[in-house]
């Protein structure tokens, strides 16, 4: 028994044409891309043999050369909460071959109280292609040739599961080490060792100081900070060739989503028709409602596919908010299944037309009930990218007629207009909410957000946007005020995503943030660390403000405007974050 | 508003190179091909003026030749019971232009007994284009290219749609007269007029004399002759560019249905599968039920197609039989809506494997319950192409086991075994049925019939066959003391029907026996008379059996004898079946 697609014959030559990158692919060990940059041998000379040092997670290491460390570093110590993740860079460089390189850390121990060894995860930071910002260097939207751009390998994602690998000669390695702090360690001063191995002996031991604050992050599902990364099941299903929404899946997917939701990922992800976004990603969203058009002109809906994702995303932590896109696609095309032809069709109308709301609202109002059903009614938002005011308010009125309750989000432009209709509104870094309307909206139970995207050259998250650009992201957030941060893209992957983060639009990276098999990556982790400052800098406001302790406030305050995206230039991200640590972490 | 196929661009594309052919085919008027044939002046030179005179209903009169009618019939004579439908044949040969040629009918009376000329309806012989037999003779199966077979113009189209008509000079045209006799009309012999006009004057006039016996035939639904011409409600809507199953389409089959319905229809013919015969017509059969796969793993079907079309199909008065193809289809692929990846897939499963039992199982069961509820299961047979014997009873089994009280019907080949298992079996013609299987059989309620196809030369009703084969179609069924008699194609449409009647396989005419606009055909005109042979055979043959009128029977029992497909050769159908006439009309 065999399930074929419609264009069987053409996905059977793909799956042959790539059979042996595909075996690469879904196999814990992989092969990287090979480096478009041959290896300066003079840089190498002065390398007599292995090194290994505490570096920095602020640096993406050359694979080819030797990693910029002047003096070796053989102890770190690092600040964290309790429930905090922190995480720390070693590098090992080396002019020969280095067989079966490992990584083995300890418990950490401060006096009679222990961190298990078991919360701190090793990854080599593996390499993956990449390319550049537009010619222009002033962001990096549009379609592209790669050809087009310096394609280089990368330091990016974070293989947590290759336990032992082979360095080549006059070859960098970075390790990345993820310390989560248990809510319930005792505060103190914690001390550990990590061994360095390779060739079957100990190359070096590093010492891991890690300093616990009596204070405690809460769990991240307890967060505040509203993080929106749009999750997409159907490269996950393409990517490992498994059948969309059956257990393999899922079970593939519950490892991956959960760096989602342990970023303190809120939202949920939902297409209820198909492509959104026209097929914008390499995989295209598919329609999670089924639609079908029965002969005698009544509709059938059927919300399979939509209760198992929303149910398995909230069994992995994520729960706060379904998003459905999008009644308002990039292209105004509705797909049904035709029952009369047993074919697909596609109405095309566009809001305001009669044949749009009649399509809509016999849709919303069996979706509305569903909902309310499943008791989701309330935490389910009809989203909507930036669309023309007009059809914005066109559809709005849909939804509204449909059922007045609905709730209703954008991800777009600034209208002073809108800001009363909308539940979740994100805007653009480069706008500005007016600070009371923000302070309203909270009030009100709205939420309000910013989002980044292939427009900026940074801060963002392409994978050769600087480390710190990523954590940037969520200091920004309690500057400005706002609830949260927003981008499109979780894990809409590219063809290779391990291999090469190179797409046919926008800057490398930017489709994904994730890798397969639930490797986290640079961007990933820093990501969620800025997540985590959000958290830590409001529950220290709210302490002060309660306290009224106007001085640490204004410490507070004042560190926080070192996150203006206008002065990244005299600012790097990752002086503005060093700096904003070190102010948090004294407290 | 507009609605698009998926592919639309190349539908598009189609449809703006056949604007103009299509405008033409949805005219009532329409352009025939044009002549292949050159017209030979040297046949018309003793032609002087245009003639007009009764010809034959077993001729298709060639357009470019005079017909060929050594003195001109101003009078025909024809015997029908009360409740027949009779035809006859005027045809007009000109030298010259005849510009709006028209037939005018009159009244039928009989002394003070009157036939309404409403009960007479004319239609122009259109010509169409045919092809020929397989270069050998021996049949006309498989796949051929026009340009390898001679190609003309013959007569087939019955035109009541164009009310006059220009004929070119040196040209001829036959013109069908249908009489259908009430059942109420009193037995004698009515005289009526037809006026044959153009030229804005009157060409001839004829005299139609039809003997009306005091016997009465019933109406088709009655007729115990168990006809089963395929439909392909497919084929109208694409032809007719209107939405399947929409009320356009239905408005479009209800009179062409009808055609089939008078002519004694029995079966509908359903699809409950995609593609039952693996899309060798021109128009594929779509799936009439719909097969939606959820996402966790159950089945949902829907019926509504099935039930309209059904439906549809009783109201036009055929209502005897639901074949469902099929369970065997010519390719064991089974189609189905995969709601997870919302695509459509493909199970390929062979009938004896688990894969296969539990698609169908699910399915019949449901679909069982479905025909229960509509009252609808007892007419309704689970039907079947001639497939290998394995995969017969294999299927049997499954059918057996969803319920075992569903009825089974094939098409195909004597095997003793399957007896007793088929509730409709239809065999070739070449293959015979014991004679006391058949009537075991009728005394059971089973119903046992044969049918031709591409194999057989003759009989046959491609649109090059000799009129009379189509009649003596029904007549052989009588002699062989069958139920009735099936064809796998009344309407499955070429491309342009009206115009050209090959196909890229099988003999021109195989696909189809009735034109657009319900326009009938010579060949659909003499079935129909086949059918009613064999309903008078039956009636008669019931009351001289009960009057113990042996030398009827006998007189009866040896005219059938001619109708031996053996001896075509020898005795031409036409004979046969002018022979059989007038020995039955004689009663």
């Amino acid at each position: 028994m065999k399930f074929y697609e419609m264009k069987k014959l053409l996905l059977m030559s793909a799956l042959l044409l790539s059979a042996v990158s595909l075996n690469a692919q879904t196999s814990p060990a992989y092969e990287e891309a090979p480096n478009p940059v041959a290896t300066n041998p003079a840089l190498w000379s002065k390398v007599k043999n292995a090194q290994v040092s505490w570096g920095s997670t602020d640096i993406r290491y050359k694979k080819e050369e030797p990693a910029p460390i002047q003096g070796i570093q053989k102890s770190i110590s690092l600040t964290a909460w309790k429930g905090e993740k922190v995480s720390a860079q070693l590098v090992v460089w080396t002019p020969e071959v280095l067989e079966d390189l490992t990584v083995i850390v300890s418990d950490l121990t401060s006096g009679n109280s222990q961190i298990s060894k078991d919360r701190i995860r090793t990854g080599f930071v593996r390499y993956v292609m990449t390319d550049e910002l537009n010619k222009d260097g002033q962001g990096a939207c549009g379609y592209r040739n790669s050809a087009d751009f310096d394609s280089t390998l990368v330091a990016d994602p974070i293989d947590h599961l290759t336990p032992a690998i082979t360095l080549p000669a006059q070859t960098s390695q970075g390790s990345w080490l993820s310390i989560r702090i248990p809510q319930e360690a005792s505060a103190g001063r914690y001390t550990g060792t990590i061994t360095v191995k390779a060739n079957g002996q100990v190359l070096s031991e590093l010492k891991l100081n890690v300093q616990v604050k009596n204070r405690t992050l809460p769990a991240p599902t307890e967060w505040a900070f509203h993080l929106d990364l749009w999750q997409n099941p159907y490269a996950v299903a393409r990517y490992h060739q498994v059948e969309p929404f059956s257990q393999a899946h899922f079970d593939l997917m519950r490892p991956l989503m959960k760096l989602y939701a342990d970023a303190g990922g809120k939202v949920i992800t939902t297409s209820i028709m198909h492509k959104p976004w026209n097929g914008q990603t390499y995989d295209p969203f598919e329609s999670m409602v089924t639609w079908l058009k029965k002969a005698d002109g009544s509709w059938y809906f059927d919300y399979t596919v939509f209760d198992k994702w929303v149910e398995f995303m909230m069994s992995v932590g994520v729960k706060k908010e379904i998003a459905c896109y999008s009644m308002v696609p990039w292209r105004l095309s509705f797909q049904y299944l035709d029952q009369a032809s047993n074919s697909f069709k596609f109405l095309e109308a566009k809001p305001g037309e009669a044949a749009y709301e009649e399509f809509w609202m016999t849709m919303l109002k069996s979706f509305a009930a569903h909902l309310k059903e499943k008791g989701w009614f309330d935490i389910t938002h009809i989203a909507m990218d930036e669309r023309p005011m007009k059809d914005m308010l066109e559809t709005l009125k849909v939804i509204r007629k449909a059922d007045k309750d609905f709730k209703v989000s954008l991800a777009g432009t600034y209208h002073e207009e809108l800001v009363g209709e909308l539940d979740d509104y994100c805007i653009t870094i480069a706008e500005k909410f007016p600070a009371e309307t923000i302070r309203a909206r909270r009030e009100a139970g709205k939420v309000t957000t910013y989002y980044t995207c292939c427009t900026e050259p940074r801060p963002n998250t392409f994978t050769f946007s600087e480390p710190a650009e990523a954590e940037w992201l969520g200091w920004h957030s309690a500057k400005e005020n706002l609830d949260g941060y927003l981008r499109w893209a979780l894990n809409s992957w590219v063809k290779n995503p391990l291999q090469d983060s190179r797409f046919t639009a926008w800057a490398a990276g930017d489709t994904y943030l994730i890798y397969p098999d639930a490797r986290t990556s640079i961007r990933m982790e820093r990501l969620t660390e800025g997540a985590q400052a959000f958290e830590k800098v409001r529950i220290l406001r709210q302490e002060f403000e309660q306290k009224g302790n106007r001085s640490a406030l204004k410490s507070i305050d004042k560190v926080l405007q070192l996150f203006d995206e206008m002065k990244l230039g005299e600012i790097p991200a990752a002086e503005a974050v060093n700096k904003a640590k070190k102010v948090i972490n004294q407290f």
